[in-house]
């Protein structure tokens, strides 16, 4: 197969080598960025706040670093874009609110502090749709204006897409990470729930809120998240399965467990072409894919999430009582209309409904790890939208494929391999949790393989 | 037995049917408590921030609820301090740190959102040691202004035991609910961690922090903790077991395990022969008791603790790094010194020596419910404190009793039952995880025996 090529995109992670050999400095890679900041951030809209200044003088001090032979870390003269709910201390954090407008929370988010200490250039705050789950912001699609970059984290992942940043920082409560990521033509990967360090991040539900990464190549990816697990830790689990310096081995699946899911039912022809060329590109190099039409415990799975995957933005919904139930009375209208219906959804919740959905999501978890390993199987693979970018920008287009992996706290990459009429869309690969590592060799397989990474 | 009888104590518990009755009011009962300010407050210093005519308001329109017949919860009307790291969206929260003058949230802790929202009397902030953690605030015990009224929630326990709150909040990462409410003479309680929300609360160390309550009176404590409960709920748990409008049942323990844990080398005769007057009370009673010179796997756990108890600081400090790193870096010597020093014992760990600590700790977790299964035990008893408050201000007296429940996570309640030389101190009793209704039923037996209550 052909995969899908973003002609924008620049990589850190391929740029860092000519730091060290002295070939280029990160003063010179960031002005590239800059460069196609001033090309396209008048039509992309990518940032809420960039101050050009400040990302020169850090990526000076970085080139001096590189010069004395003293990178303080994998991440070191790497500009990373930060969603703008993520509490930067040099930088408002307004999370598209008007209720939060010029918001300064005077600290860095735990995250932040992390890519700081490592040297990384903190290169400014990307739109997010309001507290990542509300309206949309003024972020347009790299790939065309008059569609959706997806949502919510709008700008990290247009940025990324343009080439303005080789990599940024999202989140995924349900499909904020992957979803923008495959629509930007970007490598999208969110953790397993709770091995990145959410602290400072402003939250919407603590039991889904992931720490997602966007970025120009896999290896981008794995250097950002692994220098924020390694650099402060995740209370609880420490730090993140396979975190490195280094990119986990290219490792072939022997058996993939393919996905329908409820989102089947939303794509077009194109989509379903593209995919299965996917899918037959991989069996072709020895993979053996394995869905409900050949084995019936695939379909119980199947049917299984199908019945309870529902009660999953029920979780979501009781635990955004905190603080959103504050917020409504104190600012009312300001605050969005889908805000105000999911704090209704939670209001109508007794404690006992969300226990009992918690025993859902700890079921279906269960369920997932069992079924692999019965199998055999490396990984889940299905798509990580129902195709490319709609047009609009009311709706930040549809999340089914993505919420089973938000729901079950598992990791997942969508990787940028298809396109239809020219627009990208994303292979997404779903793993098995605290397998971060090992399903981070699966896609660079699948990059190798299919896209000659 | 002649339990200890603190002679300052107000509780809401007691006067709530005179609310429902009409015979009192929760103005009248307000203010008996701010009578008791004017009385203690110049000595005890329990305040930082208290607005008269603000609660004087708050508890005018509970009393209008009231002649209504529509209380809003169980905590309608009750005045209840807020430690001072507990963000308030209408009072400073300054953390007791010179970095903090002033500071001012924005918003409610999830735990003052669902107070307020109950109804509740939100009476002031309360003197907290530094962060929680560091130096000392101005606070007197109010039983002798010359000693500690113990940290850190220093002044929401000496608030409470001179009566001029019925209950306050409170954390705990390592001792600071159960050492000031031993101290005081008041009622501490530290639910299992996680099982009441802590959003909003400025961290020390996530996987430690815990919400504690203390209050006059048993179902002063209980109300309060079930109200936060049912009213926000907490992310992964839902609801406290036991949460309730009622006190769980007294029930009468059949044994009770007895540690004396490394903490038996510090104490005097006074507070040997008070503790074995509890012990031998309880005896009496029924209950049987069971200690380390009964049975070898109680010596078995006894020595597993101590050899890895000195790893649960290490767990607080790598947490800390967030946000302490970042504090330290930018306000320096405004930080104090003891945060210094664990934030340097934080950056000699290697995230390999984090989780190294964490499966200790799950190991030690697994230990103690499955000794209180084969014993039997419905829970565990111990001293509090290693007898009253200690002279001066400096130290805030010793933990040593108390870590133990919180490097375990499990419920535990200082009962204030025992003196010496006219000073209380408190005695302990730990749970399973979990259990916490369980364990306000032995708890509850145990004040209506030994106390009357």
């Amino acid at each position: 197969m052909k995969a899908w090529r973003n002609p924008y995109i620049v990589s850190f992670a391929q740029a860092v080598a000519g730091f060290k050999s002295g070939k280029q400095t990160p003063r010179d890679f960031l002005e590239l960025c800059l460069a196609n900041v001033d090309k396209f951030e008048s039509r992309v809209k990518a940032f809420v706040t960039l101050d050009r200044k400040a990302v020169r003088k850090a990526a000076d001090e970085s080139t001096k670093r590189y010069k004395a032979g003293k990178p303080l870390s994998m991440v070191d003269g790497c500009p990373v874009g930060i969603k703008d709910i993520m509490a930067t201390k040099d930088m408002p954090t307004q999370m598209n609110s008007p209720a939060f407008s010029g918001w300064q929370s005077g600290q860095d988010a735990a995250c932040v502090q992390a890519l700081r200490q490592g040297g990384a250039v903190i290169f400014g705050k990307t739109v997010t749709t309001e507290f990542a789950i509300g309206f949309s912001g003024p972020t347009t699609n790299p790939f065309d204006p008059k569609r959706t970059p997806g949502g919510s984290s709008s700008g990290t992942a247009a940025g990324v897409g343009a080439g303005m940043i080789p990599v940024g920082l999202g989140t995924q409560t349900q499909g904020s990470t992957l979803r923008p990521a495959s629509y930007c033509g970007a490598v999208g990967f969110k953790p397993t729930i709770g091995s990145l360090n959410t602290a400072g991040i402003h939250p919407l539900s603590a039991t889904n809120d992931h720490l997602g990464i966007i970025g120009a190549t896999l290896e981008d990816v794995w250097r950002v998240a692994s220098q924020i697990s390694l650099g402060i830790g995740s209370p609880g689990y420490g730090f993140m399965n396979g975190a490195s310096a280094t990119l986990p081995l290219a490792v072939q699946p022997q058996k993939l467990i393919r996905l329908y899911t409820r989102g089947w039912t939303e794509i077009d022809s194109n989509t379903e072409e593209a995919f299965d060329e996917v899918i037959a590109a991989m069996t072709k190099a020895g993979v053996e894919i394995v869905s409900k039409n050949d084995d019936p415990r695939v379909a119980a799975f199947e049917d299984a999430m199908e019945r309870d995957i529902d009660t999953a933005l029920d979780i979501v919904a009781y635990e955004m009582k905190w603080p959103f139930q504050d917020y409504i009375a104190r600012y009312g209208k300001l605050i969005g209309k889908r805000i105000h219906g999911l704090i209704e959804r939670a209001n109508q919740m007794t404690p006992a409904d969300y226990v009992s959905r918690m025993e859902k999501r700890t079921a279906i978890r269960a369920h997932c790890r069992k079924l692999a390993a019965e199998i055999g199987a490396d990984a889940y693979v299905t798509l990580a939208s129902s195709g490319p970018a709609i047009e609009g920008f009311e709706f930040s287009g549809s999340r089914t494929f993505i919420v089973p992996g938000s729901w079950l706290g598992f990791p997942a990459f969508s990787l940028p391999l298809m396109q239809s009429d020219g627009l990208p869309f994303g292979l997404q690969l779903l793993g098995i949790d605290h397998h971060d590592g090992n399903l981070c060799s699966t896609a660079h397989w699948v990059m190798q393989e299919l896209a000659g990474d």
